[in-house]
């Protein structure tokens, strides 16, 4: 069985490129594994028929000829135990690797997409003006830690593994990255310069070309 | 080397036995592994030495004879790979309770945390207060689609899990969760009646009495 992987038919054009799908495209690209893309639509994606592959009605999901499954994260780490391209082999380094997908899921991206919908969805609430500082502070402090950590290294391990994908498609995200630390921007671009990041785009953007 | 775990050496009253060093010892205890708690005053976490340790300077941290790690999640899925009590042997089976165990932490746990930020940290500013009724929508229609999944079902898949046990540390911070979903509190329920969260509640209450 070809592995197969949900993604959007159309999305709104902010949107565009950034489609959870790619983080599992990317991670496909990274570990030469070839993929077909089950493209979906609004009524497919809200029918019970999806529920049962992905509970939430979203994308991506995921299945190749051994697993099921759902959540950008879980497939990363389920790619990433099958490929050494995105984790060590050894047990002490892939737990390394785990735990930076993990950071950049629930401990960066909230504080990224709090600020994110403040800005994309709620812009014209009073409330998200008088909100917005509180969140920036957040966010800037989990930044501050990240950039620390990172220091001079060129990946947060002593190479690329899926943690560094996974906080790559998370940093991306943050409003003028520059401005909260030259350390991080770097970085990110350093990620965004592979060339199975740019293969796993140009994927899904073309999906909306076509639609 | 005996298994370590980072926890607070104090807590407000409000965050006793809701700190996340809870997930991993209640998952220690379903696997039946000891541990010892290295408990961390404010100072120790800030300083630099655990910053090599735990990149954010939060609880919890793990290490064991094989592996050295952070963010309870990836804790989790380490410990769930060791044991079977935490999850299915069968790559199937174990794909499904890793995609639990992430869709409890990125999709379920930010709206939770959404709503539970602003009644605990934001309760007196006025923004918080217009913000509310959107973060209740959101909060709501996640745990619609959840419920939805668990239907008459006692746990997410056809046992108990490493998902089920994060869902219900994710779940057991909603505020008034009976309002949203009996299905969802009758599950809570259910999983906090397991003896092994009760001596992980246990466990972290105790080093709170002895400060
Ligand atoms: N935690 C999920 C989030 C997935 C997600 O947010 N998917 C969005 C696209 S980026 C989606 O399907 N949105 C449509 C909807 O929610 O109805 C994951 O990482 O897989
Ligand atoms: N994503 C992290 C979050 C850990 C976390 O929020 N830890 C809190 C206690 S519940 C903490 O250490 N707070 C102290 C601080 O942030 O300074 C995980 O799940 O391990």
């Amino acid at each position: 069985m070809k592995t197969q992987l949900s993604a959007l038919d159309w999305a709104p054009e902010f949107a565009q490129g950034y489609v959870k799908d790619l983080r599992v495209r990317w991670a496909l690209e990274e570990a030469g594994l070839s993929y077909e893309a089950v493209l979906l639509d609004d009524a497919a994606r809200a029918g019970d028929a999806y529920r049962t592959w992905q509970p939430f009605g979203q994308v991506p999901a995921y299945r190749d000829g051994e697993v099921e499954m759902f959540e950008s994260g879980a497939i990363l780490l389920h790619l990433a135990a099958k490929s050494e391209a995105l984790a060590p082999r050894d047990p002490a380094g892939f737990a390394k690797a785990t735990s930076w997908v993990i950071a950049a899921l629930n401990s960066v991206e909230p504080a990224v997409q709090n600020l994110v919908h403040l800005d994309v969805f709620y812009a014209h609430e009073a409330w998200a003006k008088a909100r917005r500082p509180q969140a920036e502070i957040e966010l800037s402090g989990r930044l501050e830690k990240l950039a620390n950590w990172l220091g001079a290294k060129d990946y947060l391990l002593d190479r690329f593994t899926a943690g560094d994908l996974m906080m790559a498609t998370v940093l991306r995200e943050v409003p003028d990255l520059h401005a909260y630390s030259a350390t991080l921007d770097r970085y990110l671009e350093r990620c965004l310069a592979r060339p199975a990041f740019e293969r796993a785009l140009d994927a899904q953007m073309r999906a909306f070309r076509a639609s």
